[in-house]
This record gives structure tokens, sequence and C-alpha cells, in this order.
């Protein structure tokens, strides 16, 4: 079985994009905020969205589930105040839980949390609970920075966050740290945000202590850990100058890293010099990237491809990365995937 | 020869640091600014600091001449105003002028900038001036976020920044796109924001039309290109999805990317991905990581050992990485650097 364990819900129905401009427009005038009962998205809608993206998809590049949340570029946490936020990432959410209620075989819900800039995630407890408990959401995507690109919050290892990572850990949930769109005019979205705040957060985790206290707290960090792989050298030896623990002591049982690096070398130099068992499949199809890369001829974000030619890869090693560990991370997966591990190793 | 372009002075004479500890402490009163006067270095203190490490290294390392400037975490752009960052820049620059004149064959001058969050760079020009012009130097750093990791100065692509590379083009110095410490405390300095800073830039180049204005204009992105080889094909695709230029093609004869990767397969990859002409020789050293590589025995920074061991780098690309490049980037070397390019190719 292949686990993608990040997709985003890009091809929603256009009238959820008229519902988030209405909310925004409405900043101004809060009485003309729209009422969640005038969102019309019928079932065929939705099927027809997916049909010809994630689910094409699914089927040319032989994955099987996508572990899926909102558009991330769309949570937009720097828009409005905690009631914006809240009523928004309610919608998104049952949204997703609408596509995996549809498509159970095929996708499993993470979900937006209700962040706010200035605002502890505290007050994202509810909809955590609500869409791990009621919808059998896996996990959730924690925005490190909900002022979009302007890093008003204090690092992942302060106890800012510690009320929301105990419930992470009594709900035994992973979290992708995972920005959403810069208003920052210096940070492009896709291109300069995201990969720095991987590796911003990254570089947090190696100072701080926080697996000390949450041993048992799980962050996955997309789009191949940022900058990390590539600097890989530079970060063991800063673990050393500051007397930190290695990297992948560090990594072990805490701290995975996605495949969403769109090309085979990148690929290859990730499974080369991060631990295999930290390694979890995605392709954040269908996202980022779109388009078919001329030297290749395939999809720049069908990344199971290059780790299909990975020499070094075992079949051991492309078990875990492409389902095992992903068990491993998000353990409630367990009971709704029933299908046992195909003996590939 | 052997060109390192991206050294900082981090052995400076103690009373360098004693300097700009009373100026910073005098920012409440100006009153109590220390004069330049007072300050108490000597040739001795001086080639101590070098001979212990920068020149021991260039020794043991076979490296022959280094791009120098001041230490990049001690520009520290964000501290006091115009006047202050002024002041400061200028006794750096002295300083690295007396390296350059102590040690003519090992050390070439880069100048810090006297930058100041919301002040556009045009005010750094006679420094810059006086700098390439008297002391001889060949190039400046040039901070794109003076604020120390809050990002509030436009995007390099800006028209704000056009005044500042009028003035680079007229005397045909490339800058080094390097930021200094960080006061955000998100942002590690060497771990985070530097990386962050690299990648952000070359984003906003993929996006903006930069060389269709500056045709001769070079920048240089240090650490490896910051995130860049590694998400190649994420850039590649971006560049292709937004109808920019391809990126060999952008990067041609303006962007250059230095070789500060510490470990070998990072090297690899720049190497596979980037093309042999955009990247110079350097290691910043002694700098960001120090210590010894326990996976090979050899210092994290002597990336001269990385270069020398991928098998697919022909004499002439190791000609270009360690010398051509960087006599084609820094124009002004020529005259100084008098030897003639030996005939490795």
């Amino acid at each position: 079985m292949i686990i993608d364990c990040h997709g985003h819900y890009t091809t929603e129905p256009k009238d959820l994009g008229r519902f988030r401009q209405e909310q925004i427009a409405a900043l101004k005038d809060r009485s003309k905020m729209p009422a969640r009962a005038s969102l019309k998205i019928s079932d065929d809608e939705i099927r027809e969205g997916l049909e010809g993206a994630q689910l094409k998809f699914q089927r040319e590049r032989h994955t099987d589930l996508v572990i899926f949340s909102p558009r991330a570029m769309g949570m937009g946490h720097h828009i409005g105040d905690f009631s914006v936020s809240l009523e928004w990432s309610q919608v998104c959410n049952e949204l997703i839980h609408r596509v995996c209620t549809l498509y159970p075989e095929n996708f499993v819900g993470v979900c937006q949390l209700p962040q706010t800039p200035g605002v502890p995630p505290d007050n994202c407890i509810p909809e955590l609970e609500r869409c791990i408990n009621e919808f059998g959401m896996v996990g959730c995507n924690l925005n490190p920075d909900p002022s979009g690109g302007h890093w008003t919050a204090p690092p992942l290892t302060d106890r800012y966050w510690y009320k929301f990572y105990e419930k992470l850990v009594e709900l035994d949930v992973p979290a992708m740290v995972h920005v959403s769109a810069s208003c920052n005019p210096v940070f492009h979205g896709t291109g300069a945000h995201y990969i720095n705040a991987d590796t911003t957060a990254f570089m947090q985790l190696i100072m701080g202590d926080l697996f000390k206290d949450f041993p048992t707290l799980k962050l996955i960090i997309p789009h191949g850990g940022g900058a990390v792989p590539f600097h890989w050298g530079r970060y063991r030896g800063l673990a050393m100058m500051n007397k930190r623990p290695p990297l992948d002591e560090m990594m072990r049982n805490n701290v995975f890293f996605d495949t969403c690096v769109y090309h085979l070398p990148g690929i290859e130099l990730l499974t080369k010099v991060v631990p295999i068992d930290n390694i979890l499949f995605a392709s954040e199809m269908v996202g980022a990237v779109r388009g078919i890369d001329p030297q290749t001829g395939h999809d720049f974000d069908d990344t199971k491809r290059y780790i299909d030619q990975v020499p070094w890869l075992s079949a051991e090693d492309k078990y875990k990365i492409f389902e095992g560990n992903a068990r491993k991370v998000y353990n409630r997966l367990k009971p709704k995937v029933a299908k046992p591990a195909p003996a590939r190793a």
C-alpha cells in the first residue's frame, strides 16, 4: 500500500471560494458575514474536482491513500481574528470530512486549525478534538507563523505551544508543521515561505528540548525538511557546536520529513542523509508545482517515480517510506486502513 | 590558484568587540559613544588572530586567496540608526583593509555596508565608493533584511534598491546577498536566517526582472544557494508555471552560488544541478560551523575536500569553480591578482 501523507484540497468547488471572498470582504462590516448555510456544494461537484485530479493521479501513479487536508495556501491565518479563522477552518474541515466520507478508500483527513496571530493555539483544541473524535481525522496542520510571513509567534519549542502539544499527545495524532500564504512581499509562498518555515522549525527543534517534555509528540516537516538535507553537514555541525543531541537521535521517534522534493537528485540526497525511518512518502499533489518536467516528461510532483529510481533503497526501505513509517506516525490510521501490509520487504 | 570567495573576519582583535559593546551601550546616551581613536589594535594582534586560523587553514587546505569581509553576524544593521551603522561599518571596513594590506597575497577585501532598517541603501554609496576606490576592495555584502529577521525591506527586485545597483554596475563590483544576525527569536542565525535569506532572494530573482534592468549586475547567493539546489525541480517548475525564464538562463551572467555546503552529498547535488559556470568556491572559514566532522575526520568547513571528491567534475570544471568563475564575477580582482591561471584544464 502506498500512503501519500501530504495532499491538499486544491480542487475545491467554486462556492467555497465565494464564501471565503465574502468572509474577507465582511471584515469591514461584520453584519455582512456569509452564513455557513449559504454554501452550496453538491457531492457531484466534490467528485468532479477530485476525479480529474487527485483520484486520476492516484490511479496513474499507483498510490492508494492520501492524507488529505485543506488547501494550505488558503488557511490564511493572518486574515481576520479568531472567530473568522474558526468559521473558515470549520467550513474547510467539514469539506475534507465530506471528501473522506465519499472516498473512504482514497482519503483520510487532516485538519486545519483556527490559528490567529497573537493568540496561543490553546483555543484550537476544540476544533482539533471535533475533527479527530467526530470526523475520524488522523492529524492536523500546525502553522508556526500565523502572521503569514511576519514571524511574530514564538519558536515551536516555546511553552506558548505546550497546551496544544499536550492535546496532540493525548489524542495520539501528529502535526505537520505547515505555514500558509505569505502576506509579506519578500516571501514567495511556495518558493520561499514554505521552505523557510521548514528550515526554521528544524533548527528550533535542534536547539530546544521539546521531545524531552513530549517524548511521544510527532512532527512532520514537509517539503523534504526544507533546506535541511542539503545542509545536513551544517546541521550536524551546529548540533555538535551547541552540544545538542545528534540529528538522528533528535529526530528518531519525533521528527519526520516528507518526500515533496521535485527532482531525482534531491530525493537521492534526502534518502542518502536522512534516516529512512524518518522519511514519509508524499507528493503535495495537486499542489505547489503543476506541470510536466521537460527533462523527464513526467509531472514534477510525481515523487513516487523518483523514489522508485533510487538504486540503493531496498524493498524494506521502500516499504518504510511508502507505508510503514506513515503507519507509525499516524497512529489513528490503523483501524481505518484495515488492509494488512503486503509482504514487500 | 584557489580563490575562496566567502571568508569573514571572525578572529578580530578583542578591542573591536569592546568598541562595539560601548557603541551599543551608548545608544541610550549618545554622549557616551566611543571615539574611533580609542581603538587600540596593533598589527601584531591582527597577525596573531589570522595566523592561527584563516592563514593556517589556507596553508593546510592549499587554498590561496580569501575574498574577505567583516564578520557577517556582527554587521547588526538592526542596531541603532544610520549614523551608528556608518561608524561601525567604517571601523570594520578599515580593519579589513589593514588585513589586506598586511597580507596582500592572502586576502582581498569585500565591504560591509552601513544599512539601516527603513532607509534605502542609497546612502551606503559613499562607503561603498570609499572601500572600492580607496581601499581596492572588490565587492560588498548586501543585507536583504537589515531588520535582522523581521523582513521589513522590499524584495531585492524592487526599485528601492536600484540606485545602489546602479553604483555597483558603475563600479563593476558584485554583491554577496548576506544577512546578519537575527534578532527574531524564531530564526537561529547560521541555522535558519542565513539559509532562509538565500532561498528568499533566489525566489525574488525568479519572479522579478532585475537583470533586464541591470544586465551586468552580479549577485552571489552564499551557502550554496540556501535550499535552492535541493529543491531545484521545485524552482524549475515554479519558473515554468509563472512563465519566467529557465533557471540557468536567469542565472547565467548574474547569479552565482558559493560552495559553503558542509558535506559531500550536498556538494554533489550542487554540482549536479547548478550550472558549473555559476558556482564559486567558498568555505565561510572560519565561520558558521567550527569543528571536525566525526564521519570524515576533517573540518566541516573544509569544502575543498568535498569538491575534490566529486567524480564527475573535470579539470576544467574544477578550474572554473576554484578560480575561473571568481575571476569573472570579481572583475576588480584582475589587476590585483597578477598570477596567470595555471594550465589545469
